[in-house]
């Protein structure tokens, strides 16, 4: 699992974070923590939702998820791993993924291309809630996902070379040729924890297959 | 929920706070968060342990778990709510109920000992997931709680009043004369996310049964 940071305003969103770990572990993942060494993005006042000046560090603020367990990103081996895990929060795309000053687009971290783009090279499966769609699309370049239930932004995945379908919180999409299972999440506005939590259950069950059982994997292409 | 800032070393334990949440969420309740504003005890690196500089205030930090949906403890009425649940993390002491500079024993904070007073004088439950159960103790004087399996931290409940039964991740403790209920979750160092969420589960169920079923908590004695 990559994490960016601990909070949905400028980290890693913490129920989307601890949700997918359970879900991994219950359907028989053993879950490994890995962050960018570095500043994150920004730091948002989660009362507020305005910036602070203060500098966090994304590795050490991920901790605070993982328990203490976790590695920098630029020592993840992806022959390693069966696979990659993003929770989303405003930090899967600001900080993993970052616009250039003058760019138009996200661009992601070189060590997330790097092991994205192995993974999938292997014919590993990735997983991606809420907003990290757009930052697995912006490594790999093409992919059909779900960033929630708004179509308005279906352009934001074309742009990166991918197709946005519009779903809600406990439904993910499945992209079978490309092992590529993603989930609104809070995405979908309307959802409460348990839906967001059922959305995720079915997420991991058919990243699962995909990890350990390639050959099933067309069986879990319906899981809403 | 009354959390104490965004993770184990130093504010409420992230992954019980989220568990609780879905737990509580799924057996019926609405959960409302609370957190004492002001600074936390103290503020650690999660990746190495070790206490920094900085100040953060427990609530603004809390605000990352619930989504920035969070009021002061200071203005939780407790006729307007049918109960209290405390996640662990070591800010549920430290915070929750610092230890005087001078003094031998932890003392909750004064809002907090007004609000579980009297939740518990009214017959509404309260929940208490790993440390917690020392803070519960240290605003009501009275209870028997698990603290986890180490039956070495007994005295530790002892010189505040109370009892501590050992058991293991996934079974909670329940004082029906006083509805209380505990459970360790990660003072099990044994137990993975997997048993800890079975062990939160089931004492969510048995403090749900007495917020909305006052006849029906005898049924829930035994959860494990």
């Amino acid at each position: 699992m990559i994490l960016s940071g601990c909070g949905q305003q400028d980290g890693t969103e913490v129920t989307e974070a601890v949700l997918s770990h359970l879900s991994l572990v219950r359907a028989g993942c053993e879950v490994l923590f890995f962050a960018p060494s570095g500043p994150q993005a920004r730091v948002i006042d989660h009362t507020t939702g305005h910036a602070t000046a203060e500098t966090r560090d994304a590795l050490v603020e991920s901790a605070r998820i993982a328990r203490g367990r976790i590695r920098p990103l630029s020592e993840l081996d992806p022959a390693h791993v069966d696979g990659a895990w993003l929770p989303g929060g405003s930090g899967a795309l600001q900080t993993l993924a970052p616009t250039p000053p003058r760019g138009a687009q996200p661009v992601a971290l070189p060590d997330l291309s790097r092991v994205l783009r192995a993974l999938h090279a292997d014919g590993k499966p990735i997983g991606a809630v809420c907003i990290a769609p757009l930052t697995v699309l912006a490594a790999l370049g093409a992919g059909e996902v779900t960033l929630g239930p708004d179509p308005s932004l279906g352009p934001r995945a074309a742009a990166l070379g991918g197709v946005a379908h519009p779903t809600h919180a406990d439904q993910p999409w499945v992209d079978t040729a490309r092992r590529l299972v993603t989930v609104p999440a809070f995405m979908d506005h309307s959802a409460g924890i348990d839906r967001v939590a059922t959305g995720i259950e079915r997420a991991a069950e058919a990243f699962v297959a995909w990890a350990t059982h390639p050959a099933r994997a067309a069986a879990h292409v319906i899981v809403s």
